[in-house]
């Protein structure tokens, strides 16, 4: 959600250490960055293929030799029992050929998806005030430009962003229509109500950096309207004048 | 398995006397026989997109309004908080639409599917001794031909039927690989060494009159040759002889 990059070697050895198995969701990492489960010394990894441009509808459980796992969809013999259900052929073959080529691309895509990153944040916290990045400055994924915008709500930030043909997503995408703040920004501290105000942007294959410098145009216009009509911009401003 | 139509109306009557929540399992039948769930008065119906040509890895569950369910895969809000992860929206669409063209031309299928079925079926049985139909003779789904051969085991037919360019199947296509008698076959009476020699055929629009005529061509020597090493056989005659 926040893109920060977790030290999962370092995890793994300590689970280890605790006699855990340790399994890790990839699934915003693959294709993004170097995945090696060698080297990371995981002992089971998921990775999902519409994340890296293969089909929809398909992923993969990789798991170390020896490693028996349950059955979580019982009740067929497929994926040497491991799954029931008329396995996905097609989008299987795909899933192989966009890892493919999402390894021969990894360098170039981190270079590019980091490039457009850093414009957009550097960008937007120098033109929007009482806005922070949310997740690692530098630890984070290639890809991944997350927000807290005080005093208003990411949903009408989604709405008018949106009608400017702009696409980006508030709170965790598995849990944005819960309405309620993410639990992950709550979790690292960040109070509800700023919680609220997240914005999370991601870079595909297809964005430029006149795409990064639109965002930079037309968001602070939209932030400024939305703290006009919002009574806790209303509040932070009387207060701010009565200390002063 | 073996193609029989249960009469899900009258068995859904029953649940519902009882007070049991009702669910069919219609993968196999949808489209290709009418389905209508408020006609069988069901509470929830399955089916799957790959059994009448649309994408694989796609299904839809029916449940009747306000029907509640504990969701399976938990997690997310997808689907109505109902399934989580992502959802496919492209397979989706591509159910949707097969299940527009199943609908239009169900009538036309069953009649293409049931002439080939029957062809078969009696071709077969003429051509062919110690052989049964397994399943409903007449209420049995279009495009399904279920026999038991004795005296041979399935996969031996299999291979053999393959090497001529005929994919069928032996025992239950979920199960097929287990190298067990089928369990629907055994429950139904049939004696285990008979079960060992069932032969599933299905039919699909590509399928024509000349496809039947080549099994009914090929599929004879096959079986005499399997029982010419088969030791079951041997025995058989053997006895027959005795006995005379």
């Amino acid at each position: 959600e926040v893109g920060t990059i977790q030290p999962i070697r370092e995890i793994a050895r300590l689970a280890k250490e605790a006699g855990a198995v340790f399994h890790t969701d990839a699934v915003a990492t693959t294709g993004t960055i170097p995945v090696d489960v060698k080297e990371l010394a995981v002992d089971a990894l998921s990775l999902a293929g519409n994340q890296y441009y293969g089909p929809k509808g398909v992923g993969a459980l990789w798991l170390k030799k020896g490693l028996r796992i349950i059955p979580f969809l019982d009740g067929g013999v497929q994926e040497g029992g491991k799954r029931a259900g008329t396995e996905n052929v097609p989008a299987i073959v795909g899933l192989g050929k966009a890892a493919e080529l999402a390894k021969a691309e990894t360098e170039s895509r981190m270079y590019r998806f980091s490039a457009l990153r850093d414009r957009l944040i550097e960008g937007l916290l120098s033109r929007i005030e009482h806005m922070i990045l949310t997740g690692h400055p530098t630890q984070r994924l290639p890809g991944n430009a997350s927000f807290c915008i005080e005093f208003i709500e990411g949903e009408a930030m989604l709405l008018l962003l949106s009608s400017k043909g702009v696409a980006a997503s508030s709170g965790s995408a598995c849990t944005s229509r819960a309405l309620k703040a993410s639990h992950v920004l709550t979790a690292m501290g960040i109070p509800p109500e700023i919680a609220q105000g997240s914005l999370l942007f991601s870079f595909g294959l297809e964005n430029t950096k006149e795409d990064v410098d639109y965002v930079l145009e037309v968001l602070p216009p939209i932030v400024d309207r939305l703290r006009q009509m919002s009574p806790l911009y209303a509040k932070f401003l009387k207060g701010q004048k009565g200390g002063s």
